[in-house]
């Protein structure tokens, strides 16, 4: 099939020619002199991506779900009890890694396509006066549903009740894309994927870890190796790692993170917003609905797209792949065969999305939905050309 | 500026990733034993891309500046007298370069948008009883016009009078992109370039060559050297050449060569179809004019859209590179200004597409031109799509 | 500094060029229906290089210290017993991992320089009449000393005992390399990383896993989430995997299976063999000696050479990058500064082996020691002449 | 075969990974307005690579045959006379070439292994009291024989008898590796290939043009297109060019150029004797002499070594490629069999080359030849290492 693959999946996303030079070059000896000239920078630099001055960035070779079981392990001891709301497929893949790692989960179950609801985990929190609860674990951005929670109102309900948990955050597709305040927000565990926001291939795991996270590690007993926190930090600090550290993938996130940083973040966050809502009047032009329910939760990384009831969602997604080499998301779980998702995270323009707004438009058309044809195309037309 | 550039001028063109693997390799040794086993294969394939059995293929390291000067020079001698039709900017071109070279050229003037005259070039060819012109020059796919001319129409031109002259095809933006048939139109010399149909780097002039030409080259006294074709059968013949070849190039043209033939070339030339068809379905639904003043000429690798007199068309272009990251292309010489052109030949779908004619669309809106947003795109659409 | 960096670390190894191009690409749909076409055939192909019919692979996005962890929290629960030797840098950080996991290591403390002592082994298995012992943990090449350990001799301890406990080999260093029998020997857990034989960056962690092993996993109670083999297997079958997979290094991976298995695993092993010994025959003729104390241990992927007492490896090694951009491997640990390595596995041929001995020459001369210069290099010539 | 092929002909050269990189790229939009920011300045820095302060570099897609080609017809007349030395393969070629376009030439037979004889040639100008040579055309360096002439005393040869032809260096495997002083030594016409100090792929030809030479180009009658220095220059003014350029070679161009300004032209100079030195000293070793009859000639980027009478070189050659993939230059013409050529210029160190020595040992060992193995690495050692 001729021409590219148009790449509108959630993730991994398109990677920038940038961060794929970066990364093809030859074995490197991880051990010379010179790399912690490389290494040391690296993870200053991730801070500013993190947004944090006082805490840590730790970087496994592992994926985000990797990242995650190292923000449980080296936080929190067997039988240990956290709060979190499932809202999608990904939250409640957490709650199952909890459970697999000894941890006991209250977890609110919350129809899917709304986020994180502030008020019952305000009134969790208010309610347990014995401070039981060891941890807050949110998601920031679901990815299964197109929805983003509100991270700085659930640090908002811990503070009102002066509650001591740890505040974990799943960041792993929206640091480096949307609005994310480690430090301003109060994040303890901030959990992000190399496949995301840093437009790398799937292969690291990067956790930003603050320093009440790194006390609470002193006396969790969860057992770790790998992904221990102390035995990385204290290498890091030398500028090299405990075992042999992925330099092809490091090689890219230096050049990913060097791009958001001269891009700056506010202003990758603004152009996040930008295409993001171009795709959203596109499917409002269509007359879809999202399946994110109220505005406030629309993601600007990725928009989760409602289709009618008689058609199959599924069948969709692989008609985009086959006929016309479009890789849009699918939906999963309780929601596989009822949305199509397009990701429009990461190294993307106005033009680039067109041709998941034009594809879309001709495999809703094929698929016998009633889309006028320009429909929604013409509607981001208008919204992301210039003198609009 | 985030995500990639979107690429729809005419040439160079989109390379496929397997074209640019190819090419990213180390120094190879152009003199090891095993150097024909990978040179004899792919001229023999090359005959399959130009539609010839009996004639040969050269390829020189230049441009198809170059391959046209081969052409000339290793047929002609100086004095000689060559038909011509200028009609547009690379036509034009031509003729300048046969004067250089010694070569006295009947050029037929005719309106930009038009294609080769056929019946014009009949009437002369049949004036000329004394056969004094020796070669009849046709730009198959002016690029500059988008405008396609009527090969087999000329050769069946100088059938009928008898003309023993050679038949020069510039098919550099048409060769492994439109149907050209190197045997069955009778073509003495035909000149490809890298860098359009073959979704190459410009670097390499492709000259197909007829055992005519060949035979003509005997007593051809134009000066060369190094586009001297004697020197470069003879060496091919051995699987060498007789300078060092340009290897990161043929290596990637073995792999155009690989991907226009597992397509095929009907294959090949009927997707170039279909896809300029839904670029000029949009144009007609903005409700604006080609260059190419009748159906019968517009070219199925390029379109030249003609802009309304008030808008600056080298304008259109400079906005959408700066605002949108989109090369389309300008309009050359007398039609400067007053036309952009969308190049869609080469390693092309639908999906990219749509981020020309969405592009375009925003950038005309941008101009102050009466576009209604998503028409064109519709109009694509619709003709894309499978079961419209 | 001009020219490349002349890489002899015992892993990550030189990146075949087929390798690297496998790698450098764009970002791939993974979830794409085509993808278990990819995903499946590679986990068969990996059985052939780890020999292994009745086993499962099971690949991690992580370092082979990961596989590791995958190995120990998959089949064993806190408190059980393993035997092990520690007879280097490699063994003895297993043992650290696994008391850092739960387990209660018996751990035999070996002289550097020795390989894993096979009838304290047995004696210690005899012994064992209850089978406390769970688990026989040998790391079959350790990196840090140069010294290949005998498995199929503890496995035959372990039948002379008839003892029912699982066969953990560290084959890092080894699999893909040299001999290596997973099912002949009985290993139940197989541990490699791609940074070794598979000549890739580091970032994945394989496990070859036995039924007896899977088996002992139902029983297992270590906590696991990330490493959880069943989870991995249920995903793995379908050609798909838990989390998001690390494509650019399996893809890789694909490339470098298919080496190996086109070479033919024996052939592999011979060629390390042979390249090996080309090395020892030049320490041989420096007059040093291997910190490998019998021939019988020496390892055909790295060979470890101790230097006069009066010399500092550390010093020589640093020396060798900085003047000659050549990368050797450092003594550790209790060998720091009395040993420098030089890493022979992978992809390496003779003549750039000469890289590594004709610099070690260069650099041991600069730093004091009576190398009469090319006498190593001769040696080495000598024995890897094809009519010598 | 496994490892990577050890490049060791005079070019094209081994390419260092950062051009590698430089040109690993989509297709750009040659004519986006951002163009001249990349073109202009490389043209400035090409100069201080030719080291020319008043002259034009001018850059074709095409070999260095082409760049000769161009400065042949763009300087000259048919029937203008040359006068020139033949002292190896390429200096006969150029004869050859200057003849197919129409120039005279009086070419002095010399000994294949000596320099050009600069008494000759002051003798034959002295007596040229018409003035009847336009061009004193020179082979700097001899690739075929590994001869250095001395391009210094060509012109201090032309200024004693104040004769005012044009001094043309064939520049080809020695601009950008071993002293050249376009200003300074009064070269009209330098011409390089982007395949041998620029550590390119080949498929650019580099003409340094003189004011002289473009002042004898406004009456020089040679037809010429393609190759025409004022369509080239005054395009390239603006930063364009006449015709689609090779960007993905000029990228390369760029990185490469930057890579010989950063290390400074001299030390690139020394660094190609310091190499070169050494490899003369094996040769000393083996006990076999160069080709170049003299020290003064003997090339600091090829060494050319002849083989005793019984030994067929062109057998070796061909034993080191297919028996240990060493690539090695073969004997050329009359000295096909004779002789066996390092290449030892371009992205090159020591250990690298130790992979030429110390396979040539291996392959002329086989061979028969009465080589002490290690003896020519060894005196290369000696001759290299820091602290002889």
């Amino acid at each position: 099939m001729a021409g590219r693959n148009s790449l509108f999946i959630p993730g991994p996303t398109n990677m920038p020619e940038r961060v794929r030079l970066a990364m093809d070059i030859y074995t490197e000896d991880h051990r010379a002199g010179s790399a912690p000239e490389f290494m040391m920078p690296l993870f200053e630099d991730l801070k500013k991506v993190f947004r944090t001055k006082t805490g840590e960035i730790i970087v496994f070779p592992s994926s985000g779900t990797g990242g995650w079981e190292a923000a449980i392990t080296n936080t929190l001891s067997p039988g240990d009890r956290v709060l979190t709301a499932k809202i999608g497929q990904f939250s409640s893949l957490w709650v199952d890694s909890c459970r697999a790692l000894g941890i006991i989960v209250e977890d609110i179950d919350v129809e899917w396509g709304e986020g994180v609801p502030v008020e019952i985990i305000a009134e969790r929190l208010a309610a347990d006066k014995k401070h039981e609860i060891k941890g807050v674990i949110v998601c920031h951005n679901e990815t299964a549903t197109g929805v983003t929670s509100d991270i700085k109102g659930v640090r908002q309900a811990m503070d009102a009740s002066n509650h001591p948990a740890l505040l974990y955050v799943d960041g792993i597709s929206s640091i480096g894309a949307i609005e994310f305040e480690m430090d301003a927000w109060g994040v303890d565990l901030a959990v992000a994927g190399s496949q995301k926001g840093f437009m790398l291939p799937a292969g690291l795991g990067l956790v930003g870890v603050s320093q009440k996270a790194l006390d609470a590690g002193k006396t969790a007993t969860c057992p770790r190796f790998y992904f221990d926190f102390r035995m990385m930090i204290n290498q890091n600090r030398t500028g090299y790692g405990p075992y042999t550290p992925a330099m092809g993938l490091l090689r890219g996130l230096r050049a990913s993170t060097d791009m958001l940083l001269e891009e700056g973040m506010e202003n990758v966050w603004d152009r996040h917003h930008h295409l993001a809502e171009g795709v959203r009047r596109a499917v409002r032009a269509w007359e879809l609905k999202t399946c994110a329910k109220k505005a406030q939760w629309q993601s600007d990384t990725v928009t989760a797209i409602m289709v009618p009831e008689q058609i199959d969602g599924q069948e969709l997604i692989k008609r985009a792949y086959n006929d016309f080499n479009l890789s849009l998301g699918a939906g999963l779980a309780r929601m596989a065969g009822k949305l199509f998702r397009i990701g429009h995270l990461g190294d993307l323009n106005e033009c680039m999305l067109f041709s998941a707004l034009g594809g879309a438009e001709m495999v809703m058309r094929d698929m016998g939905m009633a889309i006028e044809p320009g429909k929604g195309v013409g509607a981001a037309v208008e919204y992301w050309r210039k003198n609009s």
